[in-house]
């Protein structure tokens, strides 16, 4: 048993939608109180760190609706059912930025909102890029424009405060220090 | 207007919670089709780095229920309306850790899940801390045990996959490149 752990005892869904399902979950909390989570189920994705040859990372801006605004960020997209991870970050990187990889590396895997939503983000570093001649197209309600940033342009976007995507800074981040050990 | 607006026709409130609001959207897109957004409203939040004197960082072990397991976590903890982020900022690092801090300084603030949430982060480095006689007690529902890590041992933790929360392996990341820079 997970230490505090909270025990279940009724779980209500609210609603079921196209890509995120909430759940109200009565529970006993570890000093025997009861109380209620909000919980939001999200099928999970992958977001990739794609690195150019020449050292330019390649991001997307898109535009967000929950946030009404334009973000730059990492390439990313929902798993599909049944799905490995990796499959899902080639798929994307091909359907988003028109690249393939030779060279797809784990990084790391994390919540990005644990406090009420279960959205884990499987990362992946891609290098050895090339352009793909027909890429696959993406989701018919995405619309992305592609940037290539030069790392150390876009660690000063991050430290201006341009970059406002919480797996985009870490990205960031992660490429100027895995750069720097080279 | 923001590169591929999303123009707003109708919104519907599915669920307004203790902690979230369930919002779906009908929207226009920018080539002029309809489509669904599915959008949780949240108050934002805060997260800290606290860096003690001699390096350690401080982290919480809390249970987080949305994914059945315990993370090791920055201290954070949602906005109350209208509040200050770095009011919140102070409130949680003492209610968290049993610290008070000579030096808050805001780091960035970050979007978590910009693809069906509107949850922002604002991350704060806290140093100068020193204990607080008496700390105000936390939410009633929240069991967190306090974790002091030296810095070097975060990164090998985030690098071996035992830091699988976003905000926290930023953090670190953070960190460690702003004691390389002193």
């Amino acid at each position: 048993m997970d230490k505090f752990e909270e025990r279940t005892i009724h779980t209500e869904t609210v609603y079921d939608g196209k890509i995120i399902r909430l759940e109200i979950d009565d529970v006993i909390l570890p000093d025997g109180k009861p109380s209620k989570r909000e919980l939001v189920r999200h099928p999970g994705a992958v977001a990739l760190i794609p690195i150019t040859d020449d050292g330019k990372i390649v991001m997307v801006e898109q535009y967000r609706k929950a946030l009404g605004t334009t973000l730059l960020e990492v390439p990313a997209g929902k798993l599909e059912p049944g799905e490995a991870p990796e499959v899902t970050a080639r798929r994307e990187l091909e359907e988003e930025t028109g690249y393939s990889s030779d060279k797809l590396e784990p990084v790391m895997t994390f919540a990005t909102s644990p406090g009420f939503a279960d959205e884990t983000i499987h990362l992946f570093a891609a290098t050895g890029l090339h352009k793909v001649d027909n890429p696959a197209q993406g989701d018919e309600d995405e619309f992305v424009e592609l940037l290539e940033i030069p790392l150390e342009e876009a660690v000063v976007m991050l430290d201006e405060g341009q970059i406002r995507d919480a797996k985009t800074a870490f990205a960031i981040l992660w490429a100027e220090r895995s750069g720097r050990r080279k």
